[in-house]
């Protein structure tokens, strides 16, 4: 580590690349891509971060998240064209940038069923869907089915019983009842994923984050506010991990 | 309002009885009974309250909440006998007061419904279920029917309906979730009664009412944790003015 | 339940259609007009879910709530003309979509008081309004009524009394006084509605929440900061059951 | 200062005694008298800090407040007999320790309003009247005229007019609705005293305070919940200042 | 009261008007102006409420606090000229609005101190000598002198007692420590004004406020963060009755 | 439904069983054993409830969680001899009682990891390794090896490694900074458990869950504070669903 | 790690001992002596920490920080004697235990400063100062010296320059001024050391952190509410890592 | 102090500028630059600010903090060319404002270590940075070594330690983890610096602060989020004391 002068072209792509660690071994050590947290990162450290993945990884896949309209552009602009192209998952800030000849996401078997509570909760189960298809799950998804109207809710867990879902992401902001009403009824494991719909005290997705904090239902546990990339990754690792057990 | 001394005989009931105002018009002008909140009040002070509205008051009942066992009991050592009865609402700290000679309610032609979450939520329950006898109710109740296993929620709604309940109360602790799966599917306004049941972030109460409060279901309503007098109070207003125009 | 691609077609209002579950029963089942909450809610996706009602309700009539200008702007260029026209409450983010044809509510003979603190409570207070009315109500109403001149409240309630209003709504932000002064001095369940005006510690309708749920005076339930539509509705609930017992 | 050994001697009155540095000056410079704030000091530590200020102050008259009965016992076993005497505030945890020979104190003709919202509030008001009392003040004072049941205001305030205070002190918990209203009918400056009653959310006297800290009444200040210490001093300090305009 | 339709003409002024009640009572009263809080208020409502309370008050002055710039400008367009006129108090959101020929605020004798923490916290305070001034008071005041730097303390101390200051407006944000400091130092009463300058925890004015209600220092009350108008109605309350005291 | 007295018989044993509604079919819907949630139960309650769920369950085997004392000593004395035994988690608060009988939990070949930051977290860690030992699992453990000495970790983790656990949960109060650590550098899913060791600001578990709901980690999830029941029935589900997949 | 069973003797002393992994290396890693954190331990599991270290570490001296009554019973029952002896830091809740034979600490040349605003406050200190005095550091200490009163400042704030003091401690409840006030006057770094002195909102420490994270004078660090051993530790790292360059 | 007009001219410089007392003897008296905190401030007042202290300061360099865009504007505009030149922190909102002819700051031989969780904490990282720079301290730097690939730490604490730097720098949003295990390993003195990268519940920092007050590694103090200016002087403070003690 050499003593730098802290600041000596921060603002140009070179500089903010210098400031990047990137893991490209995380796929392997830890089965999950690496992903880009582009909140408080500049267009420019944003693409150099891209950039080192794109090379150094394994699969030339790289998500990136929390993306600001400014960061996409940059990035479209930067790199769609010969080399790479960029997807914007619809809805929501995450992209996928794929370099030009990299394959798709190998199936691994796993599979993920999905519910979100009102269609305003569809982009964060967007993120969660498209992170755990990068790693390989096939998703089954029922969206709109939350408390206010319960009898909605019956198909689509006979859906999620007959293809026989690993694990169960229950997307929900407002009063964030659903998960634990899924986690009473169901018998793997369920992933609480609260979103920041809804206003007032509790507002934000506060109020839904505690409900499933304090659920009554075994086999519920909870990731952050808007979490989808964390809620998308743990329920593949947990369903990949039963379809590597069951080709085993 | 003569000058006085604010500290001459503090201690004793005498003076703690001028600190107080009873207002027993409350029954005739809100058609709730007067009740003595205890919390912050000396034994003495609660003792005075009580007998000024036993004096005073149309109806000869009293209700005490929130009385410590040493307000009980010292309540019970100076009032049972001869002139006054004291009922203890079991499990809570609910007392009821009752003149000699008084009177049992008049009962209004009021139903109110009263659902719990978890046995654990029963003590707040009673408290709502006995202000709103006081007030002339019948109750039709059913426990223990939270989320965690949703079947158990079928036949109680079934009675519920069936008996023509004008008002439901639910009543919950930790997630919360059960007031608004009620509330989305009856055609009565539902009061969420949050407990201070749960543990950790959103403890005590805090993640259930948040989650009433932040609700998808219209048609609910809530009052503050453990607030059972609140809930029974306003269930029997509504059930009562029902009651009084089927009458009229 | 189909084995779906989770992005596809997302941006078009027709994947969005798909994510959207309406319930045209709730009606009939709840006696509450169904309501679209927008936020969070792309303006394709609020047009399909209100495009479904349209067709699926039985009223041909569908609220909009917490629509932003933008979300407007689209229904407005999308529905007004033939088919259907849009009205926005003025002031707050509400909009009425009424199907060409469809009748105006049927008037049920509920009558609902309803009183401001502050004319900035104002838009809150038109939100519930209007939702009681489009559930057949009528509304006795007086604005800037707050405890900071309670000389002005006196009139008001007079005639709340006198209109023989079965249900009250008090609006109020900042220190949120004023509905625990008026369920002290009426007969008839009050229902707080908590607004986000207000600065500083307690501020965006915290302290007028706080304030409410701790009210000394029983009676009185509350329902989420800004929640016009929850206050509406559970109003609307109450009055009608009385209505409908005078007429039985 | 000189380099000392930070434990030696620390459990005992005289070692006690030297982190103690009273400001016996105070009286003079601030018109307050000197108050031993007893929370957090074991019982030696605080007697240590009486005795010096007994010694060195103008009018052999200490102020100790939150003292627990630990405290209180210890101050009266140590102190009481010949050279001088404790006095505790009744159902209240402060003392005023009085030197023998010691006068009372001197009137200043300050006049200071004094109303409860409830009885539970009293003891916090006692605290607030007695540190006015020392200071000079006379107390007008009225308890329990609460917003529950407005009617029971009107008297009391005919009567502070009458006597020409100068500043009114109002203790609430709980909603803390009453400084609000008072603040909006009175043409003297208010303080508000938000009181630990009060229970779920925004209980302990949060919503108490946080009402009260965003009243729309123009006049209003406010203390810290319990803070009687301060309410009375600052009324005094006003009320005294009005006191000796006129005398000049 | 009569029965109107909610929304009829609530976007004209003349509607909007209709919700107004105004204090035009409050001058004589309270001693404080009428001022009309106008968040949450559109312009329209705004320039509604203020053509009431010049038509209907005593001085032909008034008060507008948290003015947004449309409402500003919305006012100055159509107010300013033959009948009235506008100034904005510099750098801050308070308008005072002055009708033609209406005389200057009658100087009252109190006199008022202002001190601020920092060059930041001079906006809140410009609002709350405005106020005072409108009230009759002499503002003494010096800028920027808070605790980082404390020898800039002892000068505008030793002016404030020369000038004999009745009351001191604190004005801080941040750390919030110089009230506490000021308070400990001067025998008059100290109003805390705390602002919303700070960020991260605390940030926004809590910690200020929050150091404040908890101070060491008897004399020292409380306004909401940025409360100008509060604390300078109040100080001025205090000096006029001082200096009115003063004059009999 | 029976309409019932809602307080007949409440403080009998019988009457408080008439509350309870157990979900004898959890085990099998779920595969997590009925657990009694003893908090705000009374001992005789919750003896009812055992006293059910031993009758009616399939295993013969029910878990008591969050028991005083008193509960316990009361379910020793009214089970324990003949037919049934009661066996307390040491140093928490969780019991197991067995019936007469029943056998020992039939093992899954799921393996469950188990860390611990430090000694004081070992009883929340006992509360969900007996969950995981109930439904199944072989738990892997280390204690005390939180990020203050960082290489206390490396030799647990490489024990986990090649005991294949199929899932990690780590127990972490203060900080709360393990979890994120191991997640880091694992492959399995881990499940962060907070424990309510800490003080000051943040204390009491908060900081530790905060910190894990911000993880810069992928594949961690969270349940509430001291949640050992949940943590343990969660990570026994995954490891039990993949030990099937193994077998299958 | 070998697979345990995670009951087995879990009460004992010599099992909890198994669930401890004491950091002897942390004396000559950090410079910082091995602090058992007793909250949360049973008194065996403390007295199996501090054997091993009192066996493995370098100088024969272990500190115990939040050791409650019992703990430090049970370990002066079991220690003291022969072989170590117990020493508890007065008022306070931290003890040192010394294996005999051992030395005192090496005096290191450091030079910390200490000083507190109120009595109450001087138990924290006391555990600040007992850790730097353990690691070898000379305490210049001066207490009672809030912003209440701040001419009491000056004389200590020329003491702690005389004596050349290398960092400052500052300790704090109730507003938490006095940090910032010092920090703007000296020319070392400031430790700014809350306690839970304080009550009402912002009590408990809260406030007084708050406003020492928010303090406008640079060179103000901070740690926890209580957190004498965080601050000890660090003075005393601060000032030993001068004193050794001094003697470099 | 005159009695001055508190409006006359507040919107010129001119009057600006009388509001402003700078503190030109802070770097003498502290041996740290004033810096202008812009926030709430116009670029008028901090233009004023800026002048004063380039004229009345000793190093003709002043450090602007918070500057937002406009104010960074309006000094270049003002400023830069003959008389001084404006340079700003790359992403950050800090500038350097440096006097024609002033010399760069005297280097003080101290050495600061600064390490980053992530990229998005870099603006902040040279926040404190540049304090430390103007101070005349060398900068160790590495970026990127959080704790989700806690591989890439070891290299980077091998510099710092070959480098001999005297206090670190660890600067995190998120878990906030990273400061505590530096704090785990190293032997100097470490200051936290949470940064407002973060969402959800605990995010904009809130987590990342608790987290690290929650520390169990002793050595760590805190600075709160985002205060790079407050973490960069405390290190320099120390770094240059102990280099001022070598050379010595």
């Amino acid at each position: 580590m050499p003593e730098i002068d802290p600041f000596a072209g921060l603002g140009a792509v070179l500089g903010a690349a210098a400031r990047i660690q990137v893991d490209p071994s995380r796929q392997t050590r830890k089965g999950v891509p690496e992903i880009v947290y582009a909140a408080g990162k500049s267009p420019q450290v944003t693409l150099a971060a891209v950039c080192q993945l794109l090379e150094s990884g394994p699969t030339g896949r790289v998500l990136v998240s929390r993306a600001s309209a400014d960061v996409a552009t940059y990035l479209e602009a930067n790199l769609s064209g010969n080399d790479a192209q960029v997807r914007v998952v619809p809805g929501g800030s995450t992209l996928v940038v794929i370099r030009a000849g990299a394959g798709a996401p190998v199936e691994s078997g796993g599979v993920v069923g999905l519910l979100t509570a009102g269609a305003s909760d569809a982009p964060v189960a967007d993120e969660a869907a498209w992170v755990a298809v990068e790693m390989g799950c096939r998703i089954v998804r029922a969206d709109d089915v939350g408390v206010a109207g319960l009898h909605r809710l019956e198909a689509p867990l006979h859906s999620l019983r007959e293809q026989q879902c690993d694990v169960i992401i229950v997307v929900a902001g407002m009063d964030g009842a659903l998960p634990s009403v899924v986690a009473g009824l169901v018998d793997v494991p369920v992933i609480g994923l609260p979103t920041s719909i809804g206003y007032g005290l509790g507002g934000g997705g506060v109020a839904a984050l505690l409900s499933m904090l304090q659920t009554c239902a075994p086999g519920l546990v909870v990731v952050n506010i808007d979490n989808g990339v964390g809620a998308g990754a743990t329920a593949a690792l947990i369903a990949n991990r039963v379809a590597a057990a069951r080709r085993s």
